[in-house]
């Protein structure tokens, strides 16, 4: 009875310890999360800042793991019911930038141990003959043209966020000014938006789940010309400048990226996938089968982290990231891809947050809207910034305040087609600037774009 | 000495009884907002629930007052240069379903004491030819027709919320899942949207604010042949039914409602303004003239709510909202308008969603989507529910639950197109029920929503 109280007592002993272990764990990551969240860190876009870069997007993406260690101690303690809303208080890590469509094609297979890792990833089907099978759908749907206009391709931005809400609260708010912002740029070009909210699997997946995504949409919609996708942090500042579409006539994917970091220095932010052009047809397929392969999570993904780590300029030590693997995939195989990748540069089709933001006073006084460039920024692009995650600190705040003066200063151009705009680009307040008229069309806005040329239907209607 | 002793003294008992005045009537307050939270309220849509209704529209209507004192109470303890939204703790109260171009227009003017109460309002300077101006621009613009396809109108949608995170930040994520729901709709129906996010002066002018941007829209945007105004609290559940455009073609403005309970009884819930459409012309801004009188915030509304309750049946008593105004307009000069006005109850322009979420298994069960009705809504409008204010009760934790559920109807008509479905009405969740497959464009999706024909482009573009 002794020897039973004895094994009795060491065995809850050993429990407790266990537990102790993992409330230690569990207290360790917490630390470190903190610990992460606290430094500051930034992505810069021009080529000569490449060492403040690295060391800035080291911090940003390494916080990805700590938060997914979190994730899961969470999930293990939330209850699978709790899927209402008002009562879901763990609503885990959600990752602002990316989705998680891997949670859409293997919900079945939540379980991890079901998905076999030497199986090879395929996001479909494969398909040889896109190409004829479009060909074939447009002319017999002529009612679905690919072209809206003369050097005017249909195109569809794709974009989203978690189905979830984000664990900071003013982190929706953002997305919902983001997408204010997208709405706004594409009703003034003809631009569908497609908002993709299929559950999230932040930091599991992330930055991979567009390509099934973008893959699904391809092949669903061939009237689509270009497919253009757009991270949820990144927002248009330029609302009049109009996307060069001739000058990738002979192009079927445009990043915003410099051909000699990416095929001569193999420099990991040599391009950056938060916003970009891909056409469609058989060549976006083929790439998008040849980029996949490092995403799988697990060890494919861990692995591969390590080779391009080891082979791109720069590079941190974590998981392969889609961009990553995209400057890779390149780099190594320009003969394949590299004629029909245009690496743009003369305007930002991404723009870095940290060069721009601060200019912004300095561009109104000196430039104007339709430039695109670094004096009048296409996109202004919050990399780093996370505010649908944890908040904290000092460089969140300084996120969240030029986000706000970002969204004002696309909001300005909109404004001021209804003849009024911010009180200054950190208030939400606005003032008017051009009275009411009794001849409201006599009125041109300053801009042109309340009916801009790039919108106009070119063949008019023949009846009514 | 004594004497001045005393007398500082009785100054200090008096300074501290003040004190405790103002602490008194903030706590008397704060009980009263939160008594009136705790009230369940709901608005039926159906002429047999009047009783029901009025007694639960009264709640949801007499809510803003509290509110609004509240409000009051918190901008003069919160610093005005609190501006950063990371730091906005006194958000201040967030009128989920309106906005308020009050302070866009009259911003200059953000002490009451300016504005004389005297002078009569306008909504701008007065134009009695607008449609002849209309027209002629239509004719020298070619290129922005006012219809897009035979019985196809162009129409803008317009909806916004405010420019403030909000106060229950729960809040900002159910308005990005309802403007991703209408992004959905419109996508599929040619329909562009406005979202606007003007500064919002919540329970200051709330429901009135609408007149001056519809003004303006359609001043600005004379392409626009009909402006569709719906709520953010309402959201679109039947994706494929079309609006019967060519049923309307003889009138000018077309609301949910009943002639009987507008004309005859001259009931306050006879017709409702949280989805409407409105046609582009001279006799929109007469009725936007018309309509404005009642709603400048002050004496004006407060006189005004006193008429609309004494002459409107089952009215409560509060300041003039611009539905019982627009009852009133209608009922009083229906000679002048009601040639013009339809009150539409053949499908749900709006569908108060109290009737409508517990049913939606047996709409899926029994019916499908196309029919806009009762069978399957087209809006299920979620009046009553104010997810951006304060949180609290059951009530509201019925409301979101219930916005879930609307969201993923909707949301299962779009994911249905790719081949998902979520898990369950209540789940974030989503599952295949359809295999990928190498002759995508051979597989129909069940509702034809891929390519509807109402989006179709009805004359082909003659060249690339």
């Amino acid at each position: 009875m002794i020897d039973n109280c004895l094994g009795a007592q060491r065995s809850r002993k050993i429990r407790r310890a266990l537990r102790h272990c993992k409330v230690t764990i569990f207290c360790l990551v917490l630390t470190v999360v903190v610990l992460r969240g606290t430094i500051g860190a930034g992505k810069f876009g021009t080529p000569g800042q490449d060492f403040a870069e690295i060391r800035d997007h080291l911090y940003h993406r390494k916080r990805a793991e700590p938060h997914r260690v979190l994730e899961e101690v969470q999930t293990t303690t939330a209850t699978s019911s709790n899927e209402n809303a008002g009562a879901d208080t763990n609503a885990g890590t959600n990752n602002y930038n990316e989705f998680d469509i891997h949670k859409i094609l293997l919900d079945e297979e939540s379980d991890d141990s079901k998905r076999d890792p030497n199986a090879p990833y395929s996001l479909g089907p494969k398909i040889s003959d896109w190409d004829e099978q479009r060909s074939r759908w447009l002319k017999e749907n002529p009612n679905y043209p690919n072209f809206i206009g003369p050097n005017k391709p249909r195109v569809l931005l794709v974009t989203g966020s978690s189905p979830k809400p984000c664990e900071n609260p003013v982190g929706d708010h953002y997305l919902l000014k983001s997408i204010k912002n997208k709405i706004d740029y594409c009703r003034l070009h003809g631009i569908e938006i497609f908002y993709n909210m299929a559950l999230l699997d932040a930091e599991m997946a992330g930055f991979w789940a567009k390509l099934p995504l973008i893959r699904k949409l391809l092949l669903s919609h061939p009237e689509v010309e270009f497919l253009w996708w757009m991270d949820s942090d990144a927002m248009f500042t330029d609302m009049a400048f109009e996307v060069p579409w001739e000058r990738y006539k002979d192009s079927n994917f445009v990043m915003h990226g410099w051909n000699e970091m990416v095929y001569d220095q193999k420099n990991w932010i040599g391009l950056n996938t938060g916003s970009f052009l891909l056409r469609n047809g058989q060549w976006a397929l083929d790439i998008l089968d040849a980029w996949a392969p490092m995403g799988p999570k697990g060890k494919i993904r861990e692995e591969a982290g390590k080779v391009l780590t080891r082979e791109l300029k720069g590079r941190p030590v974590f998981e392969a990231d889609d961009q990553s693997a995209m400057v890779y995939l390149l780099a190594t195989q320009r003969e394949m891809w590299g004629d029909k990748v245009y690496l743009e540069n003369a305007y930002y089709l991404h723009g870095y947050w940290g060069i721009l933001v601060d200019r912004y006073e300095e561009m109104i006084e000196n430039y104007h809207p339709g430039l695109g460039d670094h004096r009048w920024p296409l996109v202004t692009h919050f990399v780093g910034c996370k505010p649908c995650g944890k908040f904290g600190d000092y460089s969140v705040e300084r996120c969240l305040k030029q986000m706000d003066r970002a969204f004002n200063f696309g909001d300005n151009q909109i404004l001021q087609m209804y003849g009024f705009t911010h009180k200054s680009l950190g208030s939400r307040r606005v003032k008017r600037v051009r009275n009411e008229t009794g001849n409201p069309l006599e009125v041109k806005d300053e801009l042109g774009l309340l009916h801009p040329a790039f919108k106009a239907v070119k063949i008019p209607m023949k009846e009514k």
